[in-house]
């Protein structure tokens, strides 16, 4: 296995797009290329996710993309695992470098829906679940989730207290990212005022509909050395599954496949939960957040509400979570978002997060979930 | 480099599928895991193709798989292609179970399109072409291969004397193959007689819309060893890329990322074009099989229609070319055909293909076609 790392990244704004995924898609990996240090002929890879481009008409993105980058020739896939497509990306990445087959590996993820009504948006999210037995009878992802929120409450006691805590600390966050799609604060009152969507959960616990883009450059460190930016080391990169439908699972108040990767990833990086100085996490919906943060083995089940209400996962704690804002707030353009939590890590190594910069990590963590969870990704990065 | 083998394949009936995309791919993939004397639990990786899923209102389709096969924690992934998907899919597989990342994986592809009409189902099709440029200026995939036929008959002189060759080849190889869409014969009249779809090419000079599901057991050899059936053992495994669009490449009458790739992976097989005894080639159109025999080598520029005319690649002959019937008879469920090319050589390579067995082949070729070319994968597989 040869050494790995993450040499450039980059992330465009999110929000609404007024170009196609590709144009902005090959505007964040020339971005991310050269925040490497490398031109695109350095590529010997593109991995593409873009799950809804059909939504644009487009499918076997990659070609197109390579060519606008200039390197037709180099090989490209399209890697789709529903809102973890990016991470499952990067996975696929690290396996073609650490594995020798390929020396610096492009990933790239870009979505663009926002030129659809929102039920055509909704009913394009909604096939991420399983169509004949979730979908079809009338579940979607708000519903889904907001049963595993109220799983959470009826054993822990989870509420508006401990949800809203970490909407509020998202939207915090994402006021000083310029990346985001919502910059503005929050307040406990906006929060507890806005609709119900799927009760327990409220507006506000929900992450929008957003567009954008985020690229990363993965190089083998034999073959490129040190670059212009301090890279992440790949010190972990793995994938899991679980029952996807939430009614055939024996339990509700986390997610296995979540339980899973955590635990592997851990062993292959040698730390454990307490040795994370920052997390970037899939928060869909803020109950999201408080499963991960369990289901990894950072708070005990029941616990990181608590957590998150005492403050405990501030920008300016000992273990920021979603210093970017998390998809609650900096969004979630569904194929984007794995690669934007490395992106968003990425700046933080490097110390250039501005505003919302967290000091000196030494070890971070990436959760990206598809779906329901049928489907997760974890990376852990360390320091050179 | 681990040595990796196709342990185990399996193809449905192509044509018209009676149950989902992803009950079909359940089936055929219990079938591949079978014949590779392996067990579901043995699988460390699934890796789905179903380029329009999309269609059946499903995406994130490999966990569902997954949990269909009694495995849901096994981490998948969908891999997207366009018609090269699931050897992009293959190679992918190849790349964990090489590099020491997985045992054992699975590959399966599958699509459903019949139930949509003729015009819908084109419409997906045409998504793997470029939008803006080409599909929105109203050019499909018919048109798109008429002007390389027209391309390469102002140059060589090819008309209907060698595309018919090619069309009634494979139709009397698909007769013979019980998985084909279409087993009958055509004769050189009633090719001639078909109407014309974008000229030069006539009705019997296109491939069909199918349903269908294939799928193939990837494993290593030191873990796994021998099983029940002779393997494939992966010689190489090489994917490429070119500019997506036609009007910008410099020439027509050849694709360049076959070129690229068929270079490539004779350069790591250690054999050449003159070695091989059997390939199944990409025959969306019948002047594609003619543009792959010439871009792979097999024949020089302009020769592959008059051997196809003296029937040098018919099944009887010294090298066959696509005795499954080719994409043209036994059909094109997009996210299947890569997969059900090396289910293909699997049969032969065990001398189970019936009616249609080649002698004794030693080496063989599979080479998938993404859209006119902006992808390619070519596998060259030999005996243990």
């Amino acid at each position: 296995m040869r050494e790995t790392w993450v040499a450039g990244a980059a992330s465009g704004r999110f929000g609404r797009l007024s170009e196609t995924g590709r144009e902005a898609g090959t505007r964040v990996a020339l971005e991310a290329i050269e925040s490497a240090g490398l031109a695109p002929k350095d590529i010997d890879l593109t991995v593409v996710s873009n799950c809804f481009g059909i939504a644009e008409r487009q499918a076997h993105v990659g070609p197109l993309l390579n060519t606008g980058l200039g390197i037709p020739e180099v090989p490209s896939l399209t890697v789709e695992s529903a809102c973890s497509s990016s991470s499952a990306g990067l996975h696929e990445a690290y396996v073609h470098v650490a594995g020798g087959f390929a020396d610096a590996a492009l990933v790239v993820g870009f979505e663009r829906l926002s030129h659809l009504d929102t039920l055509q948006a909704t009913s394009y999210f909604a096939m991420g679940a399983d169509y004949p037995f979730e979908t079809r009878n009338g579940a979607t992802f708000p519903g889904l989730y907001a049963t595993l929120a109220r799983a959470h409450a009826e054993r822990f006691g989870t509420g508006p207290k401990e949800l809203g805590a970490v909407a509020i600390k998202n939207h915090a966050n994402g006021a000083r990212n310029p990346h985001a799609h919502f910059q503005k604060e929050i307040s406990e009152s906006t929060y507890l005022g806005s609709p119900m969507i799927a009760s327990p959960l409220r507006l506000y616990d929900c992450c929008p509909f957003s567009d954008g883009a985020a690229a990363l450059v993965v190089v083998a460190r034999e073959a490129h050395g040190d670059g212009p930016r301090e890279p992440l080391v790949v010190r972990a990169s793995v994938r899991s599954g679980s029952i996807a439908d939430l009614q055939d699972r024996p339990e509700l108040t986390g997610l296995p496949a979540t339980r899973l990767a955590g635990r592997r990833a851990f062993q292959a990086a040698g730390i454990g939960p307490g040795d994370l100085d920052l997390l970037e996490v899939h928060d869909c919906f803020t109950i999201a957040e408080l499963l991960a943060l369990e289901d990894l083995g950072v708070y005990t089940p029941g616990r990181a509400g608590r957590a998150e209400v005492e403050g405990e996962t501030a920008r300016d704690a000992r273990v920021p979570v979603n210093p970017s804002g998390g998809l609650k707030a900096k969004g979630h353009p569904v194929s984007a978002t794995g690669a934007s939590q490395v992106a968003e890590i990425f700046e933080q190594f490097n110390g250039t997060a501005g505003g919302r910069q967290v000091p000196h990590p030494e070890w971070a963590l990436a959760h990206n979930v598809g779906a329901t969870g049928g489907s997760c990704t974890v990376h852990i990065f360390g320091h050179r």
